[in-house]
């Protein structure tokens, strides 16, 4: 029986939870509970659903302050950080209310039975339908808004599928504590139980993505972590969808012309999402192209010396940590690399002080390993003609980001071109991190930072746990009542033409 | 160097192609080909691609008759249901080409930049764009519906995606005609050859996959050949989608009501979908539920005898023959199972006869083999709670149908419920086969009949080979022009508002 202990990674302090891992026979008990109670879930109907997301970030919030503090003990991830987060999971949780109110979602359409140059065609009305119960993979780097109650959790709640957390080894105690007020909420709906589960170790997480009644998976984290849990649900003999965000590199590009114009503001903003939470952001820039030249020069030089300056931060875990310093370490003493600002040593080891490398774009295929932490690679290159050359070694992120100048529009347009195939997010003279939660969100990209063509974050988030469903030619009374002629509930395509 | 030959399976003669298997260097070629133009294809846009649809149903049609006939002399098809399968992909091709005009499929949507709970928000804009060369896998049971010029291929152009299909061995000249009249509307409106391409040979097929300019692959067939390249995608190093629809039983329940109101229409409804195309079509019904008792008794025996008297057929191979033979022969000797009608012997080696197996819920899990021919399992049960207890047994089938009569509604609506885990498609007092190609279609359904949450029939097909890519804070001059403001060719979500 293993016993969970919780890790303060600010004071390398350890508390016992007063928890243990979920044996395989618990995870089959909590899984058949999920399966269980997917049809009552399904049938509370969007109002039904949109009350308990409601319902869950009004417990969520009622218990701000214990969360944060359970999570600052945690993650030692500062207080203001950890506000943000819980606001970013309520905001998130009734922006999906009322995208499930709104009903788009569902994708409804209806083809009404008729003569068709093919002949005579059936009623068929399609509509997509929850999948079932869904393993969701907290992640170690927002322990409330990518973990038990985080964007996954949210959209697949949000379709009607049940979920079962695995909760991240880094924060046990903050996902224990948002599962009792995630259940909390279902209780008060009077919703099944198994609407939402937990369970906690390693293994499992490998019974949960195996067990044949889940029925998708939600994965954030490391590309090693997501192929090996990729690889036990391709051994499965039912395949389910798993959609794992891993890693990604983030490419930042800098041209001659906006190194030149504000090369000093765009090192400032550089540091602040290099830095931001300890560097740990899915949307880190990891890769930044800088020109040749004078002003290359003095922005490298300026994001250095910021960079020096800034102070130290403690990591999630002291697994990263050391897996921060290993990279940062290695990376620096490729041959043509050389370390504009090495990380010092802190005397706690969870601790990481910031680090810079330099590159020279010959180099670059040795240093295209994401550092996890405060860090990032300077790949400088020549011209138009080498910086080209070098994008197109980089492999898929979830974003890529352009510093470009009005004058350089042409250059602008190429570079476009050859970062698209890379990213799901283009930015424009801005930095990758901070991703807005909305309706036009996407957060993936080519692979390796995702393995589909969906999104965690946003309202499409959804589409991942539903599957399309006809009937044809059904009596009225069985159909769903998105299905029946006249309903006005949401928008649907009839006959070809969407009605809003 | 292998030769290939075109047999015809009604006559048993073979006839030399001039082709040969594709080498593995040609597909190299073939597949960077399409690489190639995928930028061009692209950049065609929407009116670009709905006209190259349209030409391609023109050169389809301008060649009808020797369409049918080159593919009358391979599969054995009789021409009725050829000349009808020309109308089903021209037909395809120009509603495809109307909703790339129409635009829904691009989801694209619009969140202005602005204050919000969480504070100042980019500008964030999201529309689908495609993915690259997909590879499609032409079936042998639709030699122009979906092959070269199928559902996959159309999906896929229209998505806006290069495609190099994989001709069926059953039908390598039908396919090459095929091949030569889509190339000749795409050197018509001066696109990239690359758009289509065609390779022959199963090693060029298990080349296609695994070659990692790739990015999706489409395939219909057996669940052995499906697993057989699922296994091959999934080692690939970078994943890609494999949209594969494979084997389906396709339940049809006949509650006591309808047994004892319409018995006899049942029964000949269930030949003619039983036996048409020779039983070769995905949504046969292969696993049919009746009552035990009189009426259930009179509809097997009716069944039975119109059954026997039909005509026999040539099969589209002599393996899918040899197959059926063997399946058929093998389930009829299972314990408990009786052949109400044998599949008699064929002078040609081609050719079968309709045969109907009976067998008691008891011996279910014996019968559950698809068997692709004209040739279906009758499964006696005794009352509702055998049925249901049966029923959670079947495995996932693109279709579930029902006749049931409007005085047994509670038992229609338990029913209903017990099949929709089942099925993509729920029929209701009709028959499965006959798939209407329209806006609200879906053909897919749970494993083993699909292994995804997507369709290969109906416009939603097109999302298969579609990824989310966002724009934030972007020029407007660097913007695809449906995401500008104030464009109005297609419908668009703008701050979370719905404009069609």
């Amino acid at each position: 029986m293993t016993v969970l202990s919780s890790h303060n990674p600010a004071t390398g302090e350890a508390t016992p939870t007063g928890l243990r891992a979920t044996t395989t026979e618990e995870v089959d008990r909590i899984v058949t509970e999920a399966h269980a109670g997917a049809r009552a879930l399904a049938a509370s109907g969007r109002e039904g659903r949109a009350r308990l997301l409601e319902a869950m970030a009004e417990r969520l919030e009622e218990s701000r302050t214990r969360l944060v503090e359970t999570a600052m003990a945690e993650t030692g991830l500062p207080r203001p950080r950890l506000e943000g987060e819980v606001g970013r999971t309520t905001f998130q949780l009734r922006l999906f209310a009322e995208a499930v109110r709104e009903g788009s979602f569902l994708e409804a359409a209806i083809d009404h039975a008729g003569q068709t140059s093919l002949g005579p065609a059936p009623d068929v009305r399609r509509m997509l339908v929850p999948l079932g119960p869904v393993a969701v993979f907290g992640a170690s780097n927002f322990p409330l808004a990518f973990s038990v109650p985080g964007g996954d959790t949210v959209s697949a709640v949000a379709a009607g599928c049940p979920v079962v957390v695995k909760a991240h080894e880094s924060h046990v105690l903050t996902s224990q504590l948002a599962f009792e007020l995630l259940r909390a909420a279902v209780e008060e709906l009077g919703l099944p139980p198994g609407t939402v589960g937990l369970v906690h170790g390693r293994q499992a997480g490998a019974d949960l993505v195996v067990h044949p009644l889940i029925k998708a998976v939600g994965f954030t984290g490391s590309p090693a972590g997501g192929r090996a849990l990729l690889d036990l649900v391709d051994a499965r003999p039912e395949p389910i969808p798993f959609y794992g965000e891993l890693g990604s590199l983030n490419p930042l590009v800098i041209t001659s012309g906006a190194a030149a114009a504000r090369g000093a503001a765009v090192a400032e903003g550089l540091v602040a999402s290099i830095t931001g939470s300890a560097g740990q952001l899915c949307t880190k820039p990891g890769l930044v192209f800088v020109p040749s030249g004078e002003a290359g020069d003095e922005l490298v030089e300026k994001l250095a010396a910021i960079l020096a300056e800034s102070a130290a931060q403690p990591l999630l875990n002291g697994g990263i940590a050391s897996s921060y310093r290993e990279i940062l370490g290695r990376l620096a003493a490729e041959p043509g690399v050389t370390a504009a600002v090495t990380a010092a040593e802190q005397s706690e080891p969870a601790w990481a002080a910031a680090g810079l490398l330099v590159a020279g774009t010959a180099g670059l295929s040795q240093v295209m390993e994401e550092c996890f932490g405060p860090a990032a690679v300077v790949v400088r290159y020549a011209d138009e003609t080498d910086l080209v050359a070098a994008l197109s070694q980089v492999p898929g992120s979830l974003t890529a980001s352009l510093h470009s100048e009005p004058g350089e529009s042409e250059l602008t347009r190429r570079l476009v071109e050859v970062v698209t195939p890379l990213a799901g997010r283009l930015v424009f003279n801005g930095f990758p991190t901070g991703v807005r939660v909305s309706w036009a969100q996407h957060h993936g990209g080519p692979w390796p930072s995702t393995n589909t063509l969906h999104t965690s974050v946003g309202v499409t988030a959804m589409r991942r746990f539903l599957r399309p469903l006809v009937w044809q030619d059904a009596p009225e009374e069985l159909l769903p009542e998105e299905l029946r002629d006249g309903h006005t509930g949401a928008p649907r395509r009839i006959d070809g033409v969407l009605h809003p």
